[in-house]
């Protein structure tokens, strides 16, 4: 099955949180499953806060990029149509907050579950929770707004 | 001139973001300038989002690794004591919030200006903004929360 990064066109392919070309990056994987997208996601023994847990600037990166890519699956979802279909929904971030509920242990897969919140125009907001071992560490929310054409610019 | 995080314990030295211990991770440096508290980072090229601009994931956990040293320097600035003195003030994440207010040009320093909010009991609220060429391209809050005795546990 193609995750929602499969999907994305070659200049969205670098991003070092989703992106399929970037070799150094963490190349996540975003699947539904039902109303739910969920990424899976070891860390790297370098991803260390304190010894043992995971650093919280790589879990704040994978609700960052598991929330725009589900901002995009959830846009095509929307209207019904496949995400290979025109015309391409393409998001970044404009804003980011992260809940540290609990230390995340390092040395297991992660998952991360999230759920559109909401779709306003140009906008989703995106909830979601990172779990170890079936616990709740850290819960995110994202607003992600569909990339203007002139992004950059 | 030692930076706070020259001052960490070994325990918080390996952070990816902030431990000079950590060989794979960002090894950030903060100082005060004044009021303000300063970190100076050149991103490496494949922290890209869009080709040519910054990963939002990496202004995020800059803005994190920044703001908690700087509510641990604010604590010990705050007693009047030298960051080396005992008891030891040091600070995990409890929130983190960034806007990201224009894309962040990649191929240059970055500077991180943060400044203290709120200190009240256990937690400092640390306000922060990325510059790029002088422009600031991303905002954000953190509530650092003194670490408890037993964290992890």
């Amino acid at each position: 099955m193609k995750a929602f990064q499969d999907y994305y066109p070659e200049n969205l392919a670098h991003c070092y949180g989703c992106g399929s070309h970037n070799q150094h990056g963490h190349r996540i994987k975003t699947y539904w499953e039902g109303e739910e997208s969920v990424t899976r996601f070891t860390p790297e023994p370098c991803h260390t806060a304190i010894p043992g847990f995971v650093y919280g600037g790589l879990l704040a990166s994978l609700i960052d990029c598991h929330s725009t890519g589900t901002a995009a699956a959830a846009m095509y979802r929307n209207e019904g149509r496949e995400m290979d279909s025109l015309p391409p929904y393409r998001f970044v971030t404009g804003s980011l907050q992260v809940s540290y509920l609990k230390p995340t242990p390092l040395g297991r897969e992660l998952e991360i579950r999230g759920r559109v919140k909401e779709i306003k125009g140009r906008k989703v907001v995106v909830e979601c929770s990172v779990f170890a071992d079936g616990v709740a560490t850290a819960r995110g929310e994202v607003v992600a707004v569909q990339m203007p054409e002139n992004f950059g610019d």
